[in-house]
C-alpha cells in the first residue's frame, strides 16, 4: 500500500533539512543578538482564538479539528494569537518591554502556488509593552538584520513602511467615515495582486465619491512623508503620526539601515489587528510576494481579554525567503555540507572489535564517527566513508594488532599518518 | 475575551523554552556524532497511513481533520510511518545504511497524566538497510550516549533488551500458534500497567493452557540468554534469534555500554510492526514511565509499498525524560540561562543617538545587545539591564560628547573601566 504526502506539504530529506536548519539557525542568532528571547506555544488552539481577531483570509484557511471532547480546535494558521495568550496569562510576572521571538509551524489550507505552501515555518519578533517608535524600529532593524547577515544588500530587498494611523488621519481629513477604514484597507491590501480594472471597480465601493477617490490614489502614491501636506490638512492626529513614522525612520537611520528603508503608504498589511506603524520587505525586482511584514498591533492583548498594552511584530515565512536565497545563490555558498569528522575503518576483518570501541570513544569526546555495517575490503571502506563526506579515516589493521597503532589518513589531501591509538584518543 | 490553552498542551514561556531547547539540542548533538542526518516530514498526513500498521492505541489517539477537500487527514501521532513513506519514494536514491534522526513535534488525543501529554517532542534515531545486530547496537548505543551526555548513570536509568524473534521463537516450541502472537504481545507489554489478576486473567485469554501460561510467565522473568534452554527446545530460530541478541550485547560491551544494558523478556513494546531486537530504558527505581523504547521493523517499508528493507529505531519523547532529569537536578545546573553580552546605556538623555548607533554596531559583530526604551536615570537603566541578566553595561556619557569614550561596566565584578568606542567596537 503506497501513501502519497498531503499536497502543499513539504519532505525535510537530509539536504531540504540542512537548508531548513540554516534557515532557522540564522533567524534565531539575529533574534538573540537583537536581545529577544524566544517562546512557543502549542500546534493548535481552540478554534474560537483565530476567529476573533486574524481576519476573514486566515479564517478560511484555518485546519480545524475536534478533540475527544467535541471542542472545536485549529492548527495555528499564526502564532500571534498564541502569543496575546500567553503574555495576557503572566502580564503582571513579566517585566516590559517584552521582547520575544518564536519559529512556528503553521498551516493554512492555501491553494498551494510558488512562495505559498499548507505548512510552513515563520520567524516572529514581537516587542509589547512598549508604544514609541523605539520598538517598531526594533522589529524592522531586526528584520533587516537578519537579511542582510545572509548576503542580501539594498540592490535585492527594500523596506517599504507605513502607517495605518497615518493612513487614517489622511483618510479622514479626506473625508472618508471611521467605518469604511477597515474594508478600504483589505482592497488597498490587494492593489498588487488585482488587475487595475477589479481594483478601481472595489475601490469605487468603498469611495464611492470619485474626488475622495482619486486622493486615496494620490496618497498611496506618495514617496515622502514630507509631501502628506499636499493630499491632507495637518490636523492633531496626522501630526502624530507623522511625528511617529518620522522617529522610525530617524532611529533606522542612526542603526544604519536607511538605505534598506523606503516610505511607501501603499502598505497597509492584510491582518485586521494593525493600528500603527505597518511595514513589508519585498525584492526589488518585484517578483515575488513580500518577504516578509509586520506592524503595531496596539488593541490585540485588550481584545483577548487582557489589560490594554501595546505590541509591535513581524513575520517572516521561509518559503519566499528561500526562493529569493536560492535565486540570488546564496543557499549554495552559504548551507553546510554534511560532514562526518571522523570514519573508522578496519584493514583485517577480524578487527572489528576495536572498530566499535574506538568509535565509541571517539563519539564519547564530542565529535562525530561512523563505521561500515559490511565486512568489505579497505577500498570499499574508504569509499563508503568519501560517500559521507568524512574528513579522516582512522584505519585500524596489523599495526594496531603489533603495537596499538592506527593510520589516520586527510580525505582530501590524501596524506597518511601512522600514530598511538591512545594518543590520537587523548588529543581529541 | 479569554480564551485558555487547549487541555494537554504546554506554553513554552523563555525559561520552558529554554530547558526544551536544551534537550532538543542535545538529542540533536547526540545523532550527529554517531552518524545519523536530520529529516522531518509534515506535522499531518493522510490519516490511512496511520491505520496501517501504528496499533490500535495509537488509531484510537488520532486527532483527524480534513482537507478543503473533503480528504481525511491527521496529525502525527508518531514519525516512523512519514519516514518509511519517505524512504521508499527515493529508495533507489539514498545510499545505504540510511542512518536518520528526526525530532517531531507529534500529538495524541490521550488523557493529559504525568509524563504523558497531547502534544509533545520525541526524538526518532533510525537505521534502515541493515539487518545485522550492528544497527540494533548502534541505535541502543546513540541512544545510551545521549542519557549519559546528560549525566544519567548506571544508578539512574537501566536499558532492557530483548528480541521478538526470541519470544516468537520460545512461545512456538512451547506451542503457541502463530496467530496469538500478536495479540499475547499487546497483554505482555501492558504487564507492568494491570493488577496482578487482571494480567492473569488477560493471559488465560490468549493462552488457555495453564501449563503454557505458566511457561510464558517463566520466559518473561528469565535473568539471562543463556537461561532459554530451561524453557524451549533449541531449534533453528531460536538459535538464530539468540545468537543475533549475543550480537547486540557483544558490540554494546566493546562500546563500552555493559553496565548500562540488561536483558528483560518482558520487554515486547506496544507498537504492532515491531519483528525483531525491542529495548526500552527505564528509570531505575521504576516509578516514570519507559524513558524511550525502540526495536526493529524489517516489514514495514514493504508494508507501506516499497521493497523489503529491514529497518531498526528509537523514539524518545520529551516529558518523561525532562522529569526524570528535573527529579536528579540535571536541569538546573546544565540549562544555560539567559545571558545578554551588552547593554548600552545612556547617561545623558541627549545620547539617545548614539545608543542606536552603537547597538546596531555591536549587534552586526554577531553580539547581542539592548538599551532601555525608557528615558530613565542610569541607576534605572543598570537595573534594567541586571534584569535581563547583563554581562556588560556599555556607559555613554560626557566622556563620549568630549572624546567618543565610553565606560564598559562589568555587571559582576563591578569593575570600570573608560575606553575609545571605535577601539571596542574593533575589537568585538
Amino acid at each position: 500500500m503506497k501513501i502519497p504526502p498531503v499536497k502543499g506539504t513539504r519532505d525535510f530529506y537530509p539536504p531540504e533539512m540542512a537548508r531548513r536548519n540554516w534557515i532557522v539557525d540564522g533567524w534565531k542568532k539575529a533574534s538573540l543578538r537583537n536581545g529577544f528571547e524566544e517562546y512557543d506555544g502549542p500546534i493548535f488552539e481552540y478554534l474560537t482564538m483565530y476567529q476573533v481577531k486574524s481576519g476573514q483570509e486566515i479564517v478560511e484557511q484555518l485546519f480545524s479539528l475536534q478533540d475527544r471532547g467535541g471542542r472545536e480546535l485549529a492548527i495555528r494558521p499564526e502564532i500571534t494569537p498564541t502569543l496575546a495568550r500567553m503574555v495576557n496569562q503572566k502580564i503582571n510576572a513579566l517585566p516590559r518591554p517584552i521582547k520575544w521571538f518564536a519559529v512556528p509551524r503553521l498551516c493554512r489550507a492555501e491553494r498551494p502556488q510558488k512562495g505559498r505552501l499548507r505548512e510552513f515555518f515563520q520567524w516572529n519578533v514581537d516587542i509589547i509593552g512598549e508604544d514609541s517608535g523605539q520598538a517598531d524600529a526594533e522589529i524592522i532593524f531586526t528584520t533587516l538584520d537578519y537579511l542582510r547577515s545572509v548576503g542580501l544588500t539594498t540592490k535585492d530587498i527594500q523596506a517599504k513602511i507605513s502607517s495605518r494611523r497615518l493612513l487614517a488621519a489622511v483618510l479622514a481629513s479626506i473625508g472618508i467615515p471611521a467605518e469604511r477604514l477597515a474594508p478600504l484597507y483589505a482592497v488597498l491590501d490587494k492593489k498588487p495582486k488585482l488587475p487595475p480594472e477589479t481594483f478601481a471597480a472595489l475601490l469605487a465601493e468603498q469611495v464611492p465619491d470619485a474626488g475622495q477617490a482619486g486622493k486615496v490614489r494620490d496618497l498611496t502614491a506618495l514617496d515622502s512623508v514630507d509631501r502628506i501636506g499636499e493630499i491632507a490638512e495637518p490636523n492633531e492626529a496626522l501630526v502624530k503620526a507623522v511625528d511617529e513614522l518620522r522617529t522610525v525612520f530617524d532611529i533606522l537611520s542612526a542603526m544604519g539601515m536607511s538605505e534598506y528603508c523606503t516610505f511607501d503608504p501603499s502598505i497597509v498589511r492584510g491582518l485586521a489587528y494593525y493600528t500603527g506603524v505597518v511595514f513589508e520587505v519585498h525584492d526589488i525586482a518585484g517578483e515575488l510576494r513580500a518577504i516578509c511584514g509586520g506592524g503595531r498591533y496596539d488593541n490585540l492583548l485588550r481584545d483577548f481579554g487582557g489589560p490594554p498594552i501595546p505590541a509591535t511584530g513581524m513575520g517572516m515565512g521561509d518559503c519566499v525567503l528561500e526562493i529569493l536565497l536560492e535565486e540570488r545563490g546564496l543557499l549554495e555558498k552559504q548551507v553546510p555540507k554534511r560532514e562526518l569528522e571522523y570514519f573508522v575503518a578496519l584493514a583485517d576483518p577480524q578487527m572489528a572489535k576495536p572498530v566499535y570501541e574506538i568509535v565509541a570513544r571517539i563519539r564519547s569526546k564530542g565529535h562525530s564517527a561512523n563505521f561500515s555495517y559490511r565486512q568489505g575490503g579497505l577500498s570499499k571502506q574508504l569509499k563508503e566513508a568519501a560517500g559521507q563526506n568524512a574528513r579522516v579515516c582512522v584505519i585500524i589493521g596489523q599495526e594496531y594488532k603489533d603495537r596499538r597503532q592506527v593510520v589516520l589518513k586527510d580525505m582530501a589531501a590524501g596524506a597518511q599518518e601512522l600514530v598511538d591509538v591512545d594518543q590520537f584518543l587523548a588529543r581529541l
